[in-house]
């Protein structure tokens, strides 16, 4: 262990967190110092992986003195309280996206973590990836006008991903506007400015066995003048990555023959009981996980779907090969070098805030205000009403 | 002449006539019988490839005996009197979207071809092409449950083609609104029951030195619960028909070399009157005109952009070769034959109207009810509020 490491503790070893593992185990800047889940399974597999034990006490990670930071990758609903604690204990803490269910559940958690003196950062969230933050540096070059409209759409089969029962109801923090659309409004927040000032939406929620949103088209104006429009859904049909070169969220090279396979698993699952533990078996060390600490292949740019940032002089576009320009006589790549890890912009921000004191981009504030256009796209579709989202503000850098 | 050809007049030998000439010309329904317009080049090639003489008196054509039907293919702002002159003389009436600028003026032109118990047809519009009727065939078969959800856009170059004053002036019918978006609401209607009860927009005109809408997002909410999200775009950056296989609107193979051809021919023109003298010397029969009666090699289906129409159970994609069905478990492609023609569906619909007295799906009051739409957007950009466009009905058949 030197110094320079930032030693991280891990609360909940599910889903997020094998998302996350390859770049935890092999960033040589982060040395995983402690982890804490309730799953038996999970907490056997990281003793494997890395030699020391997990205690399935929140309370005992976040009092363990090694811990310099923790990253929550817990359920949506615990975030609030879990940041909390962590920030009593003077813990720097990374939580999953979404931050929180309600605003005012962020609004403690910056006061918490402002109170401590330690950094709040709100992800993983795909407006981390490599090609957003080029399309960002590009935009404030100012060498391409100002921003004036973006697009972005998404078409994946997330409705049909093995569930908790939670994840299936809007109330408790389901559905794509939770979970999907906190990445897609980070991602057009970041290149559009920040502050949105309306918000109209339209949400599906078409299959009564899975009655929380699959699906969402919203229109964002911005100050300035600014607008987006932002299209989900999740219901397994057209997969929007045919637009993305044939290559999936998490960079990987799409196999189509896989088309419905999400649907087909599903259909072993009758009961919400018996659908949580399909999820759960092919978490971190369950019966069906197969996953490892190693770096995925040839991995591409992680992304979230087409991105169409239209500025006075070009289009750009963040794709997993880096940044297309197609401006007023030419179009042109802006390449990027394949990324060294996944999802190391992640420790990036996270180890440069820590350890170098550096601004932090994901902040809570930033977070919140995602959060707030989030809850205004469902109340929008819920009223039929205009909505203007608070706490907008702009990046900070 | 055979008594079972139609015998049409065309009123506007301008780019929309070229555009259609191919199928005129070709198509064994129709015969040319007369022609107007007060371009003495365009009036000369008429005589040149029909033999027939071209009077540039519009009221000469429409009491011309021979003409049973007028293609009505002028500036928008001629449309709705010169449809109430050709009904007022018995004569069948197809004309240019959009149908015109106010909705007093559709409904005068629906009320003066109702009078004269003529046909009144609106078009082409890109909702004619016969992958975009084979999606709404499919729709109605019922074999993919109810749509839900419609994703449309298009990024083109259209501001930059070469424009008469008025369609770079809002008031005068100019910009993407009025000419771009009467194809893109036109399709999401048909595909979406018809009926729009909220309309929620932004529009985009960032070129001071073509100062209307060249680009907008919007919203729309349909009857019975589906939404619908389209955005145009045509500052000449991105261009959508890379995402449908490289096939252009007109269905020709695009030549991605020819990026910023419009932006570039454009610098020569540095006055709206030599633009508008551009914009003549390419038009049928002038000095750069290079057109032909032929029928284009190789054509495939025309289109407006990427639609992708989610129903329950599939969701439907129309493109040049066919509609995509990326349903529950399989992808497979209901393959259309190429045309035979360009368009040729227009002339089905007007044919079967006029010679067989069956019912026109884009209808006078079906072309209202677009127009609506179109000035919701309008209206909706301008306030910032959503509007209930009226006059809103669900397609003939
Ligand atoms: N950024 C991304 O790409 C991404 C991907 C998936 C999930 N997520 C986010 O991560 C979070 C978790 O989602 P998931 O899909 O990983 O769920 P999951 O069910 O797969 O994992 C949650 C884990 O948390 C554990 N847990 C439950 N209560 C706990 C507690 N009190 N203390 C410690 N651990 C506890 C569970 O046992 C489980 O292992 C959500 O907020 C979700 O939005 C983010
Ligand atoms: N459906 C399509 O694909 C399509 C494409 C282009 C244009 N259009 C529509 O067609 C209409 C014409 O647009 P355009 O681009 O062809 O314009 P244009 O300027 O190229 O052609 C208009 C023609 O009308 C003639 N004209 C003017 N006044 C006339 C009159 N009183 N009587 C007869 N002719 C007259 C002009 O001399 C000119 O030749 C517009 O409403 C436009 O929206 C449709």
């Amino acid at each position: 262990m030197t110094s320079s490491k930032l030693r991280l503790g891990v609360a909940g070893l599910g889903r997020a967190f094998t998302l996350m593992l390859p770049t935890l185990a092999n960033d040589t800047r982060i040395q995983l110092v402690a982890a804490t889940d309730p799953q038996p399974l999970a907490c056997a597999q990281f003793e494997r992986d890395f030699g020391i034990a997990c205690d399935p006490n929140f309370e005992a990670l976040c009092a363990n003195p090694k811990v310099q930071a923790i990253y929550i990758a817990t359920p949506h609903q615990l975030h609030a309280a879990q940041v909390e604690m962590a920030a009593a204990h003077g813990k720097h803490v990374m939580v999953e996206k979404p931050m929180a269910l309600t605003l005012d559940e962020c609004t403690r958690m910056i006061e918490a973590t402002a109170r401590a003196g330690v950094v709040l950062m709100v992800g993983h969230s795909h407006s981390f990836n490599a090609p957003i933050l080029k399309a960002h540096q590009l935009i404030q070059s100012g060498a391409f006008g100002r921003v004036r409209m973006i697009h972005a759409l998404n078409y994946t089969d997330f409705l049909y991903r093995p569930r908790r029962p939670e994840e299936l109801d809007t109330r408790a923090g389901g559905g794509v506007i939770f979970s999907q659309a906190a990445h897609q409004i980070d991602i057009v927040r970041l290149l559009g400015g920040g502050c949105v000032n309306s918000v109209m939406a339209h949400t599906g929620a078409w299959d009564a066995a899975r009655p929380t949103e699959g699906a969402y088209s919203a229109l964002l104006g911005f100050e300035g003048g600014a607008f987006a429009s932002m299209s989900y859904n999740g219901y397994g049909h057209f997969d929007s990555d045919r637009w993305m070169d044939g290559i999936g969220e998490l960079g990987q090279t799409k196999n189509w023959a896989e088309h419905g396979i999400a649907r087909k698993r599903l259909m072993n699952a009758s009961t919400a009981s018996d659908e949580a533990t399909l999820k759960a078996s092919r978490n971190y060390g369950a019966a069906q996980w197969s996953g490892s600490l190693a770096l995925p292949p040839n991995a591409q740019h992680q992304h979230f779907g087409p991105i169409i940032v239209s500025c006075d002089h070009a289009d750009l576009r963040p794709t997993p090969q880096g940044v297309w320009i197609d401006g007023d006589f030419d179009v042109k790549l802006d390449a990027l070098e394949p990324p060294p890890l996944p999802r190391s912009e992640v420790i990036d921000e996270l180890y440069n805030a820590i350890v170098h004191s550096k601004p932090v981009l994901h902040s809570g504030i930033w977070a919140r205000a995602t959060t707030a256009v989030s809850l205004a796209i469902l109340n929008s579709a819920q009223s039929g009403q205009i909505q203007i989202p608070t706490h907008q503000m702009p990046p900070a850098y």
